[in-house]
């Protein structure tokens, strides 16, 4: 059985020894919003921030959005991951197209005002390459995404998600899904599982809804490096406010690998 | 996706419309020990005490087992398991032969002492018969139960406990098993979630050890309508403290059902 792979950040594993990861989104409209929920956020010491910019006005202004990541590091101390989630996978409808998504990215990297980025597998190859080229360029890790919230795809879609991100180049793997009973829930832990036995990289994978709450607690048992939790706003349905993930987290913890409950968990 | 079915008492769901009900273990060697036990367990609420005999010393004694299991419901009010766990499925080992095993739980049930008893699917199908008869006779109900502390047995032997049980006509069957690996804990899951599907009566599951706390936190979402938790002595290993494991429950339907996680959980 292997152990799952930290993230790494500036070569140190995000989040420490603990796993797994706590992400939380940041899904303020505005500049004034974003910073209302990092100072809320903050002092709850998730891992990471995920700054879901699909949310964000001023996407298409680089400098605004180079300033507000550098002003939300700042402010919180906790690295952050830059999403642009597309309507096909769940995100916002965006008043750019894509290629301005792509110089917007570009420009973000290029700052270093952020230290992941998130870019979606469904993606044209060319776009997912020359991200993958200015990132790595640029010191930022990457992310390649699949997201389905009408279902759980069969284990081999399942399996060939993670291992396209592998083959892509991905620092992680992201497969999130939307279960329709409990079963799905073990498919995609049983595909987290398989994807930790044979590949060399950080996992992330998530069932969605209140059915796929078990996999934000128990996924990284299973190979999920990171899991999201709410801080103020949710970005996912069946996310888990922070401080009842990190309580369920570290009795979890504590049965399964023997740490004290006291223990604080992941900060 | 059917509902797990709740364990009943006199008619009654255990531990009400909350899934699952959690049972705690009573492990005192003397009648003394184990009203030590009992004023440390009954106020933390288990919905089930499980009177683990094989522990007893006076266990061949019928009047001590029925004055002292009469005792516990009546400093308790919680209702009473009766188990005799055998050596070959983790138990201690006994002074008594089978015969006087019989002759012990057919006095309990004539007495109406305790609520349910336990025995093994392994035992004599004669015996299994004859305790079936008398408990039904004397209103207590039974559980058929399967132990395995070496390892997890594959799907087909799973479903097959889960259907002799049903076929020998338990109130509620059990299986437990050691998992060896975290995939071995989503067999279990997965053969609970079939049986839960497949027969009409209560099961009771459990992925024993570290690797398998996640079926005492989550095997109620699969149908598993029960999970053991630690008062104060532990019976198998892996079994979480009944505090944690309330606190954890708690969260998770939280997750799962939108229950408060506020709300009193299985009390």
């Amino acid at each position: 059985m292997k152990a799952s792979i930290p993230i790494l950040i500036g070569g140190r594993p995000l989040g420490g020894d603990a796993m797994p990861a706590i992400i939380t989104p940041l899904v303020g409209r505005t500049r004034a919003m974003i910073f209302e929920e990092v100072a809320a956020i903050a002092p709850k010491k998730p891992n990471l921030l995920e700054w879901r910019i699909d949310f964000f006005e001023a996407i298409g202004d680089h400098q605004a959005v180079i300033d507000t990541a550098l002003a939300i590091r700042q402010a919180a101390s906790i690295p952050v991951l830059l999403t642009r989630r597309s309507v096909a996978e769940g995100g916002q409808s965006l008043a750019i197209d894509e290629a301005a998504v792509m110089a917007m990215y570009t420009a973000a990297c290029q700052a270093k005002c952020i230290e992941l980025i998130d870019y979606e597998l469904s993606s044209a190859p060319a776009d997912i390459e020359a991200l993958r080229k200015v990132s790595r360029a640029n010191g930022i890790g990457m992310i390649l995404s699949y997201h389905n919230f009408q279902m759980t795809p069969d284990a081999s879609t399942l399996d060939e998600k993670f291992a396209a991100a592998v083959r892509l180049g991905a620092d992680v793997a992201k497969v999130a899904v939307m279960p329709h009973n409990d079963r799905d829930v073990l498919e995609l832990l049983a595909a987290t599982r398989r994807a930790r036995e044979k590949h060399d990289l950080p996992l992330i994978s998530i069932a969605m809804g209140g059915l796929g709450a078990l996999s934000r607690i128990a996924g990284w048992i299973y190979g999920s490096s990171a899991t999201f939790a709410i801080g103020q706003g949710c970005s996912a349905p069946g996310q888990i406010a922070i401080e009842d993930l990190r309580t369920a987290l570290s009795i979890i913890r504590h049965a399964v690998l023997g740490e004290s409950p006291g223990t604080p968990f992941g900060s």
